[in-house]
């Protein structure tokens, strides 16, 4: 591979790094959002986009440029803290734990607030509970991911609960909404044009249910980044809330979704070890840091990320020849080969591409972007 | 399996629980401190505790109660925060950053800062920084993990490394330590006795090397939980380093380290789906909860823990027939079976074990402990 003539260890030198630090291209991070922020216009669909990978109220303000004023949240305090940041119309895309009814009360009273439902047991006790203000809640539907909903033929359970909803008379029932997360085992596009096709007309088809019972249909959500990157016509939905576009990663490429000009976070690691006999470098920068998620490697092997360098300013492409091959608490041990052992010295940064950005982003506190500003997280 | 009459949620009620909630038998911990204490003492071994896996200034105390004075961590700020605690004598054990050298040598004026190195040009590093205070260092030794540290049967590197840091005349050779993580894959006891002997003779031959060089031989530190539970005469080295023995958890158990009554965390976490189809229940408590640590299961399944109860005001045994079956950023799939199924409702609490407890602590920022104590962490 044709590799820069300027190490990653100078280039980030202006940025004083000393640890294991998350590293971001703001530029193309803004670029993943104004490129499915312009698909979703052209379709007329809502794109309320999914928090959970960024957790930034800095980075929300990126999505509020583009024209969003809306987004999705995965846990109650996460709805707390963008709330908290201004944003006044969020949906928590968990189902409803009814142990924090009380507290969802009180985030309720403050902003425009949807939730999640699967059985009249909880709409009840929403209802029990609510009252001050009316909550919007979405009906969870299992299109064929198999975690949480109801399942899109159930019909009987599904009329039960809307019936439910519209009895609160505190409640307004939004629609089905549906999280097609086996999206995430797809190996093709093809594959994923599939399951959107599949997951949307399973919605609809649950739709027309409720309608032909006289009752209202309400609006569909769907959302996953793997079927919303390959998908141009949302117009079988209401709104997609696609999450991961924002960063991608390294997961998201190796099922064909984004190109690796749209990766946009890496683990800057410092080199601790070098092991000529065996071609390997040791990083700090271990499960703590880059997760242990993991994606299938070759001959069968496990990788946990692969390096990539700096070029123009923003990140390369993986470099597959430099895989991360096992990972513990604090250590990650790279595949150098003989000319990146010869290349680099204990002390010298390498760069990371992480499997998963989500899980990968969570395990740190903040962001340094390769102009070197510090974007915080929650 | 025979479940006590009172669920778990009623039992945990006076905690106040709300959402998925790291607990600690604060009883079985301090046994587990107090029982490798009582064989270490025994066998006349400096026990120097890993703190990774507690992270917690006040669980420290429990150490300090069993009359410890030096521990082991595994970052610069982790030895600061314990440092802070009060700790004067610490071993950071991962091989020096060099981009760290300034800080680490901060650090070094305040306690007795044990540190690894296994090169020459990090110990040139060093002492060309250094000079202040005088600094110990470790030589790590890899006697068969193959992650880092030079071969123990490089002997000329290692008689390099070690001529290196008696030259620098500020640095102090501590001895040959090494880290036998290869330990956590054994599958037997008898297979962790031959380990634990193994390591431990080739630390000795490294030894014998230097001392036959004329040079000094140290001391030599081994320490891995697997086989330090197993072992009860230490008299071949000078020091242990076990950590994750604070708690134990589901791979030591499977190991066969440690007994179920001797598993000190798990995590509450709040049932939000219900799914009598597929007798599954889905609990608040994921991969960024409970990290995502795998054990193989029957036929050939992934298991991401078991269920457990809560016995006469302690944890019960695993329940390999409710396992954690897959895991989503905030979700947990357990196969619940009919009775389980039977009496859980949405919102009720169940407790599960994590696969690796030093992972799943380090995704919480404070301890519960079962009598409702908080217990800060890093």
């Amino acid at each position: 591979m044709n590799t820069p003539a300027v190490s990653v260890s100078a280039q980030l030198a202006p940025l004083d790094i000393t640890e294991p630090t998350l590293l971001l291209d703001s530029n193309r991070a803004q670029a993943n959002i104004a490129a499915m922020a312009a698909k979703a216009k052209q379709s007329g669909v809502l794109l309320r986009p999914h928090f959970k990978t960024h957790q930034s109220a800095e980075i929300g303000q990126w999505f509020v440029a583009e024209g969003f004023t809306c987004a999705t949240v995965s846990s109650l305090a996460m709805a707390e803290y963008f709330a908290d940041a201004g944003w006044d119309d969020l949906t928590i895309a968990i189902l409803v734990n009814p142990r924090q009814i009380p507290r969802i009360g009180r985030l309720a009273q403050r902003i425009k607030l949807h939730l999640l439902v699967d059985s009249v047991g909880v709409v009840s006790a929403l209802a029990n509970a609510g009252g001050a203000s009316v909550t919007s809640v979405w009906l969870k539907i299992d299109t064929g991911y198999g975690r949480t909903g109801l399942g899109w033929k159930d019909t009987e359970s599904i009329l039960a609960v809307v019936r439910c909803i519209a009895e609160t008379g505190c409640l307004e029932f939004a629609g089905l909404l549906t999280h097609a997360g086996h999206s995430y085992q797809a190996t093709s596009t093809s594959e994923l044009h599939s399951i959107y096709q599949q997951t949307a007309e399973r919605l609809q088809a649950a739709q027309s249910d409720l309608t032909a019972a006289g009752l209202p249909g309400g609006a569909l959500s769907l959302g996953d980044t793997p079927t919303c990157t390959v998908t141009t016509d949302f117009s079988a939905v209401d709104e997609i809330r696609p999450g991961n576009f924002v960063f991608y990663d390294l997961m998201q490429l190796a099922i064909g979704c984004c190109d690796a000009e749209q990766l946009a976070v890496a683990v800057a690691c410092p080199v601790i070890g070098k092991y000529p006999e065996r071609e390997q470098l040791v990083l700090h920068g271990g499960a703590v840091q880059l997760g242990k998620e993991s994606l299938p490697g070759k001959n069968n092997s496990t990788v946990f990320g692969y390096l990539t360098d700096l070029r123009e300013g923003s990140f390369g492409p993986p470099q597959l020849e430099h895989p991360i091959v096992s990972l513990s608490q604090e250590h990650g041990v790279v595949n150098a080969g003989p000319q990146l052992l010869a290349d680099t010295r204990i002390g010298d940064l390498l760069l990371v591409y992480p499997v998963h950005s989500c899980l990968t982003c969570g395990l740190f506190d903040r962001y340094l972007t390769l102009a070197g500003e510090s974007v915080s997280r929650r």
